[in-house]
């Protein structure tokens, strides 16, 4: 997502650093102490907005939530809707997400969520997928043993991918949703800005999938 | 596919037992004796009234088709296509494709087609779709190893199905298709009847596998 930059956004953060890092080095291995309870921790890597990770934790205060978003005009958003739900079990960090493997200790999460990641249509890029194999192994690194993986896009083409780069990469699938808006897996599902503006284009696929317990 | 009983079928079956067998233990494990060549033998599933696997056959002269289908009404139609094309790499098999364990010896089969199989849509009813993991299990037993499965279907359901149920069977994939018709999987794809007729209506999915060689 390009996104205007916004001015403020700087400044905002800095003032919120109770609930944003932009350092996430320091915490790596003890991220339960920035929140207020210890309890299962959920990542979603590419928050965006915001709204699905904050509606998220309201659904669900027996988790915490933890959000990466590299654009700082865009997770200065999320942290403003953030601030304004008064939620204690959401931290959000400022960084790339394609280095997942250098924020977390090994097993440090329970599950990981990948929203409308960017496609790179290309088949020359397409070791940058959020679901390439490369990336799924950092996964396998910092998910606990049968953590899962929980992904959706409206991209087909990025969909086909994945669903061969999950397989070959021996994660077992929980659940395959071909169009989840016009399926019973629609029960429960927290929709992304992007996926409310979407989902009226064409399906919105998903899959939940973890690795065997080795 | 459920079709009206052809009086003439029957004794059309009967007078070209050259092309086609109702007794097919007979033939385990020396299927090769009824092709003019040894050359790989593929076999589709529930061939319908044949349009697929007499394509094919056309298309691919270095490949013996073996076409297995339950229906004396249907499997006419499909001998009768056969018979006009002139072709002597297929060869049909009146019976229960179900029961493919008990027609061909281990490692006898190169490949193997499911099109447009039965949905079996009510959850109960589950075991009986053939890319359940019983009938994956039968196909493990029959294809030599790394022997493909390729698979279509217009069913969502079934789709979402099959994804997982291949997968957790322990299955690789090699290509996944969700919208065939508009796809660059398309090329070379050889329709079935039912295909051409519901292509329209809906996208074409398509999974091509193998099993891990153990």
């Amino acid at each position: 997502m390009r996104v205007r930059k916004k001015p403020w956004a700087e400044g905002y953060i800095k003032t919120h650093s109770d609930l944003i890092t932009t350092n996430p080095a320091e915490h790596l291995g003890h991220w339960q102490e920035r929140f207020a309870t210890v309890q299962p921790l959920q990542i979603e890597i590419g928050i965006g907005k915001g709204q699905f990770i904050v509606e998220m934790a309201r659904q669900h205060p027996e988790i915490n939530f933890l959000g990466i978003e590299i654009q700082e005009s865009v997770i200065a958003v999320a942290l403003r809707k953030l601030v304004e739900s008064g939620l204690n079990n959401v931290q959000l960090v400022e960084t790339d997400g394609a280095n997942v493997d250098t924020l977390f200790a090994p097993g440090e999460v329970d599950q990981l969520f990948l929203n409308f990641s960017d496609p790179w249509p290309k088949t020359r890029h397409a070791k940058r997928r959020l679901t390439a194999p490369g990336f799924l192994g950092h996964y396998a690194n910092v998910l606990k043993p049968a953590g899962k993986i929980q992904f959706k896009t409206d991209n087909r083409g990025l969909f086909e991918y994945s669903l061969a780069s999950f397989n070959n990469t021996g994660l077992i699938f929980d659940e395959v949703w071909l169009d989840l808006h016009h399926s019973d897996g629609n029960v429960g599902n927290v929709q992304t800005e992007y996926e409310e503006k979407f989902s009226q284009k064409g399906p919105i696929y998903e899959l939940i999938a973890h690795f065997p317990q080795s």
